[in-house]
């Protein structure tokens, strides 16, 4: 899977180089924008960020192009996209319809949670959309979203009706990998077990495995840069599928993910983000290139456990 | 403090009426950038998503007109601005703009929480923005951001860092006042309390009590609707400002709140959001009107018990 997580200072200058004209059109209908809402963000940089969005999406483009044929799913990291203001959610609009275009699998980054009717607008955002007095508003469109258990099973499940309704899925965070993963959840319960673990038991309660696949429509973040839980994870959540970030630039290895594809090969989803749209840096060549054939690489290191 | 969470379903017809002439160009200028950004949704209601965009817009900056004299300040949920796409960010944008014009503060309602990488992209996006090689790019400057701790102090400290940059605050979920908390942050854990006191303390060892105001700049959102735990969280953070949203419509009120303000008047923020907006439902007249009476009186019941 391809992770998308544009950073304005490592964009593919051929990719924005190709796409000069467009660029500037839309540039120039997105300063229009601002005029027409009288949108004066006074803080200098006027065109700044409608230039960095542009260039975004041209790499974004550029990217898929080169990559999203050794991928199932591309998975934007909202965050990347939201710093660039309006224009950024533009740009992963038109990331997404890319996708889209190339039948790639979205997978929306966004770690959301919320009270549950905020919940609700925030799935609405990813999924399907809100119908309007001036007719129905379209979302995201996504496949799967990554969510935030914190606020518990009322505040999950706005996000597994909307998933239910778009035939989509939800990705709950469960045990990840950073450091700070062992303050709360790692927190060692009085019932017994760490709270990741409880967190599991949600997951695995709140979703159905499908007839065919065995899997159900709750899935699991978990880090792959902690492989040692993958085990008690999968113990703990057999039918869900795993979503494995980190594979790459934050030091995680396909091959020590076997557990997590205990499932059958659907059971695990590897994404990668830098260690493909950065390959160029380490391989040499052009960005696109390196970026195919490091794709390339972990697909067949993924299938290889399957 | 005025809780923005706009639902297009519910929109002050008169705001709406009065800017149908800048509304229409603004949505004519959106048009023009999806046209530009090659963005085919393909999924009907191609110009809905506009038109309830520059509607929400308008309702927002009616709403500030009216409310905004007896505030401090706003707190627009984003969820509801994102499930427009692009165009609803942009109203968002707006939004903050017009509650700057009106020396309001902003709290970002967010409810952030990711990775360390991600979490510095989010706190970019709420606080000030990014550098890019066309110049800064500006973020939505707010005051203050609602943030999500499970990830723990690590991804937690990005947004500290923005904030301090930025001389604003940061408020983490420590006990909401849905049913789900307790699912989790209600847990017991084997060292004793339950999770949200671990949270509380996080939260007391992250900030430095301001040396007028002794107040930190890392807050804690407790729900106004559970002030049981009010005086247990005002001993575990006693220099931590308290967002107490749920005011009003969700049943919380301003009287059971006395504990959160022992730290003297400014350590308790009482926000209210669908009694202000939708208060003509209950007191009648414009909605305006009532929407300003409504906010008048929350104001006088907070300072009574400042």
């Amino acid at each position: 899977m391809l992770g998308i997580d544009p950073d304005p200072g490592k964009l593919w200058e051929d990719a924005i180089g190709d796409l000069a004209e467009s660029r500037a059109r839309l540039v120039m209908a997105l300063a229009d924008v601002e005029r027409s809402a009288a949108l004066d963000l006074g803080r200098g940089g006027r065109t700044a960020r409608l230039e960095a969005a542009a260039a975004v999406l041209a790499h974004c483009l550029g990217l898929i192009d080169a990559a999203g044929p050794a991928c199932v799913a591309i998975k934007p990291q909202l965050a990347c996209f939201e710093r660039l203001g309006f224009p950024g959610w533009l740009a992963l609009e038109g990331t997404i319809a890319h996708a889209r275009a190339h039948e790639l699998l979205v997978i929306a980054d966004a770690k959301r949670g919320d009270f549950p009717g905020s919940a609700r607008a925030y799935e609405q955002a990813v999924f399907g959309g809100i119908a309007t007095a001036y007719g129905p508003s379209p979302g995201l469109g996504a496949d799967a979203v990554t969510q935030n258990p914190l606020l518990g099973r009322d505040a999950l499940a706005p996000f597994l009706d909307g998933a239910r309704e778009a035939g989509a899925g939800v990705f709950v965070l469960v045990r990840t990998s950073n450091p700070g993963a062992a303050d709360f959840l790692d927190a060692e319960l009085a019932a017994g077990g760490p709270l990741w673990e409880r967190i599991a038991g949600m997951v695995d309660a709140a979703g159905t495995p499908g007839p065919e696949s065995g899997l159900a429509e709750v899935g699991a973040v978990c880090g792959a840069t902690a492989p040692e839980h993958l085990a008690r994870m999968r113990e703990l959540m057999p039918h869900a599928p795993f979503l494995l970030p980190g594979v790459g630039a934050q030091g995680g290895s396909v091959a020590d993910l076997a557990p997590a594809f205990a499932a059958g090969r659907a059971g695990g989803l590897v994404s990668a983000s830098r260690s493909i749209a950065g390959a160029h840096e380490a391989l040499g060549g052009a960005p696109g290139d390196a970026a195919r054939a490091e794709a390339e690489r972990l697909r067949e290191a993924a299938w290889a456990l399957g």
